[in-house]
């Protein structure tokens, strides 16, 4: 009987403090972050907890991304890259964009994040899980959220509310990976 | 005899799972990452395992600061400033600076970190530890390490290579907190 309970007490640590397989990632996200039709939600905590790949920012307040972009994945997906130079099924990658804050710092003009605006989430999927759900394609969820509401995806598809920025990275899974120094620096 | 197995493994177990103890972590930083005279190391791999508090973008080329600047440091310290408002004792904050990648891109004119340029290593001391090392003062340890040559700290004393930049952020502990969602949102 102890030696039952040992046996049981030491998987549950070995499980605890390894690092999830890939298996494991995708079935951690399609249990907490994807309802059974498709259904993204939003991370929570993952500034926290998930691993920064690394940020954009763009200045000018007419320009259609305006703001500051910090985009974060869990730390499963990065070893996994750095393995295979792929994405694997389950990676989940959040582009928070907030407003952006500027004033003469000391090190210059300078500028950085303040209050929320919106979450851009893409979700990996290599199965073809949700054939004829708009928000799926591509082999990706995509998912946008807003401020305001942080727990409804707001997006039209990703036909439409994705694709069109996202095509010039099509190659690269369309993920523009030249701005995530975690992922592609040795 | 289980007994005390079992004992020592659910022990094990928990430390591994849990986060560190505020002392723990000062435990942890001053045997890691701060040699016996005050020696400041540069922590390996914070991208991949640290915690991203917020970056910065200096976009004049003239400008002393100009880069991407990422700021990351261990959960614990972010544990602990949610808990108290302050930094830990061995809290470390790594501000990493790389040369910045431009051009127009679906978002608009966006910036990107690309190539390292230099890092800049804070840890907090709360017991005067090193009393007359130029690198410790003001209740931190400074170092500044260069890409060409990570392993040697090339501050010249943190009041001549530190303070000149930090000290419009004396009353928030010589910290731009207001640039690190991570440490300051709800």
């Amino acid at each position: 009987m102890n030696k039952l309970i040992l046996t049981n007490i030491t998987l549950a640590c070995f499980l605890a403090v390894n690092p999830a397989s890939a298996s494991d990632l995708a079935s951690a996200t399609y249990s907490n972050l994807v309802g059974k039709s498709g259904e993204i939600q939003l991370p929570a905590d993952f500034r926290q907890h998930w691993v920064h790949l690394g940020s954009w920012v763009v200045t000018d307040a007419k320009a259609p991304g305006h703001g500051f972009h910090d985009v974060y994945t869990q730390s499963e997906t990065v070893k996994a890259f750095h393995d295979t130079g792929k994405f694997p099924d389950g990676a989940v990658l959040v582009k928070e964009i907030r407003k952006l804050g500027s004033g003469k710092l000391t090190t210059g003009e300078a500028h950085w994040a303040t209050d929320n605006a919106v979450w851009f989430v893409m979700v990996k999927d290599n199965l073809g899980r949700f054939k004829g759900n708009p928000n799926w394609g591509e082999g990706w969820g995509w998912a946008l959220f807003e401020a305001k509401n942080p727990k409804v995806n707001v997006s039209k598809g990703f036909t439409e509310s994705c694709l069109g920025c996202h095509t010039p990275a099509q190659k690269t899974d369309w993920v523009f990976v030249e701005g995530y120094p975690t992922l592609i620096s040795k």
